[in-house]
């Protein structure tokens, strides 16, 4: 059963914003971040602390890119999306999207790679961590979120 | 009418923390902004952006001191609360407190100073935002928040 | 005259690492996003304060991709190299490399727009400006940085 | 010999700046540590990396004061400078200061404590590291700093 999108809100805040008024692109990343941040912890049951602490165990981000479609201002309130685009034995290509008011402001893809922290090698997801990662895998015909 | 608090949650995430496994305490400032910045927005009805840019006025913070009693950690839930200490003309003494299971995390007492931005001189508080304001101002007896 | 690399030096500092030890990746775009400030500083004469609050011109960046190739440390010193990949009428597609005891960090791709901040339309690069990009256009053959 | 001031220079860059186009002050908090750290790799020969991972040896902050006088903008260069006010058993109490074209930006006095990161307990500063951090104590009279 797969076809599932995480979501979670995003306001832009004052200390997100430069000069010219809107999101000081950096910023995003951590907005991105975040959300794969929260579709672990919510989503699939590991916050970022206890795998990190306890199971030694990461997800870091070794590409990703990111098209910035429209500008983001102070107080605007984006929905962020996601949903795995490709599933594979220890990495995930994910896609991130930002919307507001039914306009997509960025378009992301990343990779993310299961990794030991202490040998830094790649290792498998688990049998059931695959089956609550593949709900979110995209079903045929909706792959091109980009 | 005084004595309330205004509160708010705070996750903290793994981009806030360092490698000793602590809040990188730069990013405290941010967490101790946004409640200031949610203060405005939710309780004062004056959102950030629509400040700046329309009203054209801020409410830069001139002074902070800040006390780190306990470290806090990845996937932490922090409870934020704000009340006003003193409430000038054009400024306002603010105590911002960090809790996490009934633990103080941090105290902070910071100075506002209502400002208009183009000319960067300080302006009163109008009347109804004065009204606003003193109902967060602490009761007599309670002041010692630090 | 093509070919030329604008390079800068970057500390890795507590501040951009995480509980893992490494760079939190969102900082590493505001290492990219200074690569390219530096650029315009002192190898293009225009600083972004003046270029934003004088002139009313940014150089927004409209999409990014980025490879992270190996992880960074705190204290590892990251020497930044900036070539122009392709130059059009308003927009350049840059090449950012990060090296350290000559591995690759990261490779970093993307696309700014000269835009005017006003109108939020993209304005053409002048012929003095685009004299000045050409020299970091990479030569043929080279073109292959990621 | 005590006396020395410990010196840096900082560029605001854009990423520091706010909508109102001055700095976002918990950038300054960035910037605050980032003297504190400089002081400990280039004067006492203790990078925080080194110190972090391999002697589990930590100076945190564990209160801090700033008034921020005057605003700053991108493009300015600050002269950050550092002394000690007071050298305790296992603490310092510092003062960093932010100059630019002779005006004083903020004043900030931090008190750090040495400590176990592994037992997160206080340690005293052995002897060698308390002749050099000596050479920093700001001599009588000159103890007003804020």
């Amino acid at each position: 059963m797969a076809g599932r999108i995480f979501t979670r809100k995003q306001l832009i805040r004052h200390g997100h914003t430069d000069p010219v008024g809107i999101v000081y692109y950096p910023r995003y990343f951590e907005m991105i971040n975040d959300t794969v941040e929260d579709f672990f912890r919510e989503a699939m049951e590991r916050p970022f602390g206890q795998m990190h602490t306890i199971e030694k165990v990461g997800v870091p981000t070794v590409q990703i890119a990111v098209e910035f479609q429209k500008p983001s201002y102070c107080d605007d309130m984006l929905d962020m999306g996601l949903v795995i685009e490709r599933l594979g034995t220890s990495s995930a290509t994910i896609c991130v999207k930002a919307l507001c008011g039914g306009e997509v402001r960025l378009s992301a893809i990343l990779t993310i790679v299961q990794t030991n922290l202490e040998t830094m090698k790649s290792i498998p997801f688990s049998g059931p961590m695959r089956v609550m990662l593949a709900e979110y895998v995209v079903d045929t015909g909706e792959t091109e979120m980009i």
